[in-house]
């Protein structure tokens, strides 16, 4: 089997050239002629558009998306017309799965299946392998199962879990059939709102540790700021470099995103070429919907979300109205940023 | 009853002109002799210094202190030499209850008796009357009671609970013998903590309306910006000024601070005169901090006290570790902040 | 002008009934001829059927929809064949203003006007008035007027806010025309998120007050439980009947809901009559989604709406999941339900 | 050097082992003579009294405490007695770091070290080796460094954290010298409050997956229950045993916690050995107290420990409290529990 690569950015190169290693034939199209010579020198064969692409694939063919979510639909609206029934149309970007649902119902009245793929493992999936979470009939996900198992991290040097010796699933490889289609990006989706609220407790707990000296700061004596009660227990200079470090071993906190924060903070120990403005993107509230319309209660994982809105400013306007009504009742006057600044 | 007012702040000096409305006799001090003078001049006896104070007192002494938290211990201690058993300090600022209790033994040793008040009312108490939470023995608290009287609001014209025919309570006269030494300043304590929740509760929702419009500004297209997937549902221009006010008749959200909220936005609809930065006193911290002690689950009342913190730029430290992770593993760069400002 | 009334709830029948007392005219129908009957011998004209409704009212006509935000479109539908171009649709009830900006378009196209309206008031709108949130054209609006007006609280004795002196705008009346169609119902979809963070806010600050005794509790000493570390400070037993009828004089959390607390304290104390499963319409929802495709943060609204998915139960597979990794890294072992209600 | 270990619970009878496996000599006691006993069998010295301990280790002593937080100050007091200046004693366990900087301070009146030790690793240490957090004086933690090199994991197999090259630090192997005293349990106490948010992160984040399939279910209709608007879009039946298990390969999320959620779910998918009620130890609570003192916002964390204190039915009264007011504004029924459990 081939496989047609449309989207050759970071992920999608990559994700090919793990494909290759794999022993897998790959046909590739980029808008960028550029990018698609650069796969073709390293071993793939290069299409000039879509009609090329589609031509050099045989049938059934297999068509892996690797786009912005944004240009999916009209993507698909292109290739359409140059595929045949059977064919298989692969998004592994990150869309939301309400349109793998809408998409794999339009697609199926014309004969063409659609597979839907949240992948997880980033800049570090060439090398580690691409976590993958597969939405499809069941036929189509068992028909594309080797390229997924080429992707796939594999079992590596990971123990088995304790009680899984009876059980039979690709989920030991990095890759599972979810279920139909969107239940691969319904539960990426999930992940990535998982990943928010990890990270929101990492940064909490550093940033309680951060502060562990604020006894030593010389505090305001006014009615606007509370006065801290026992500023000896607040006098130890924390080295948050070798504490992220330290509970990489043995600790029950270590895990992959702890190591990224030890990573980052050997190469920069006061994040000073950070700002704190932190985006978000799609997944966190995708998420949060999706708990809503269970009612499923999501305290953490909506807290970790809205801290990155609050991060780029968004409170402000919420920010100023409590200052206002702080005036009102009290005549209480904001303090200027200098004096906080304490 | 005479009554010894320390401390000739705007709150001190507001009660005492309430009280003298009501006839009762002041004597009055402050480090300010400025500010004895002008409460003299209205019909207060002023004093030079706290023995002289003391002194000017008929016992059983009632000296009511005005003060900031912060130095209510070393004014007692100043004042204690000169009192006599029977007489009784009353604070009636923002102290941490856990103080009261251990003030109100140090000071039974001495036969001196003690009364904690809580007080809400603000700028506004003059003439409205000053809200009180009172904690202390009961004969001593029903000893003062004519001095609370005056200080209450009284029912006003405030409709009768229905059900409460045949309680007896001064509830309904706006002062409330809570319980023992601390009972006033906790529920007190625990009063603002509510405010804190209500007033972001008011601010998240009135943020919301603000952004009503976004639909209609130009969003970036981006990897790092989630896109709108449903502009032609925010589309509205809403005049907070008008709707705070429509709110404020026969909706279920009326209160207090929504008409704080109406007079804050009639006077500056785009809330200009404010940078968001919004302090928080001891008591909404104390509450959260009592709520653990008794387990009781408090997500709003917390959530309400860090944004507060937030505003003052606390979490850039946690931002800051959220992009780095976010960098470590998808090679995300944090957008500058005015690209975010779209 | 006439009103014709379409649903004869507990809400519709009182709104007729305000109406009928300002003297507008008013046709009704109900699916139960019951409830039309009841209306008739009230003075209102009663219909059989929606046909007969819109045969007795003259044009343009005004028909306003008291129903389940579920069965406006169906009723929509029954209604459109018989209504001309220039006719006026009201929904009054709870919808989603997503559905108003299509139903307004779809209407549009066969000339018939639409109008949301949110009301606030509930069983009280009767004789307090309704606060109402408007969203349509404007010159429809405005054709309504009377009709709003009659409804409205009007300015009845509350005090003009400083400040609107020079401010036109029937909000002080208790209505408001917010903007084009839906800005109704995302106004009041929004107050009603308030409503929850209002009401989450007072229900954990009297939840805590309610707990300040535990320090005379008998504590259970196993690794699975906390000590309290100062049993002597939460040893208060708060009267929470006369806590929140004090609070309504002077205090700055005074508001209608805490008026409602009072009274429901009046009555049962110990709130014996609620097992505490408290239900969320779909405006607490609706508004955090709107947050968050606003980007707006809403902790406080986020968390009282989640404590209403808990109280129902909803978060015990999460509670399960947390057990069994404790369980995994500690061997700790769940306390019975009996060994925890200490 | 020999350790004397106080305290042969699961910990330290472990940690005693696995100090023993690495060749250090150690004198232990328990109050349980059996305990004594079993550990004597495996090569340890017996105590039959805590002056017997004392009296058979060479001095400078070096006593290991790890006994409940609880009883920590009164085995010090029994202890003291029998030590000499320049001995050392060591808290392992769960102290609050208050505590410690109390008690080192006490103890140095007498000449007598303490150290501090956080330790993570529960009933994995013996063969994972054990994660150590300390807090003391540099030169007696140096001293002591034999036996925290026995006790910890050590670098083992993992991964070297790029940057880390040039850095010396014991990190690496697993322990740290984090501070002067109390360091240890402050960091400990902060490692603590993260694992509740990463805990809770997974279980909200696997409680949405559980209830994709919410759109098969049959709803009620009534006016307590919103409707779920697009039952098309969660009509997945997901494998959590499965997906639990994905994401340990390759994945953003993976993590010991998540291999510890893979355990649980492999031996019970249904987890239906939990009932959901959620204990907290002191740890959780006082990294919120520190977060506050410090003004840190920390709403992940908290969320996390609220959801313990409601998953054991602490929002009781708080939830009734809700459902008192929605009867009075609305006239809103409670439903039956029944009726919920749709």
């Amino acid at each position: 089997m081939q496989i047609g690569m449309v989207g050759l950015g970071r992920m999608g190169a990559n994700m090919t050239r793990r494909l290759m290693r794999g022993g897998q034939q790959c046909v590739v199209f980029d808008r960028s002629p550029r990018a698609v010579e650069a796969l073709a020198a390293e071993g793939a064969t290069g299409a000039v558009d879509v009609a090329d692409l589609v031509d050099r694939l045989e049938t059934p063919r297999a068509l892996w998306l690797m786009i912005p979510a944004a240009v999916v639909d009209e993507t698909i609206a292109e290739l359409v017309p140059h595929l045949a029934a059977g064919d298989i149309l692969i998004d592994g970007g990150n869309s939301y799965y309400v349109d793998d649902i809408r998409r794999s119902q339009e697609l199926a009245a014309k004969g063409i299946h659609y597979v839907d793929v949240g992948t997880s493992g980033g800049v570090w999936g060439l090398e580690r392998g691409y976590c993958m979470m597969i939405g499809g009939e069941a036929e189509v996900v068992k028909h594309l199962d080797p390229v997924f198992q080429r992707l796939a991290p594999g079992a590596g040097d990971i123990a088995r879990t304790p009680g899984r010796e009876g059980l039979q699933s690709t989920a030991e490889q990095g890759y599972l059939h979810c279920g139909p289609n969107g239940a691969g990006h319904f539960v990426k989706m999930v992940h990535n709102g998982i990943e928010y609220g990890l990270m929101a407790a990492y940064a909490e707990g550093l940033g309680i540790l951060k502060q562990a000296n604020i006894g030593k700061q010389t505090q305001e004596a006014d009615a606007e700021t509370t006065p801290l009660r026992n500023p000896e227990h607040y006098q130890y200079d924390l080295n948050l470099r070798d504490i992220t470090e330290l509970w990489r071993r043995g600790s029950v906190v270590s895990s992959w995103l702890l190591d990224l924060a030890a990573t980052a903070l050997a190469g920069d120990p006061e994040l000073e070429s950070f700002a704190g403005r932190v985006s978000d993107s799609g997944e966190g509230r995708w998420t949060i919907k999706a708990a809503i319309d269970e009612a499923v209660p999501v305290p953490v994982l909506s807290a970790a979300l809205y801290a990155r809105f609050a991060s780029r400013g968004a409170g402000e306007y919420e920010n100023k109205l409590l200052s206002a009504m702080r005036y009102q009742f009290g005549g209480h006057l904001e303090k200027a940023a200098a004096q906080h600044a304490g």
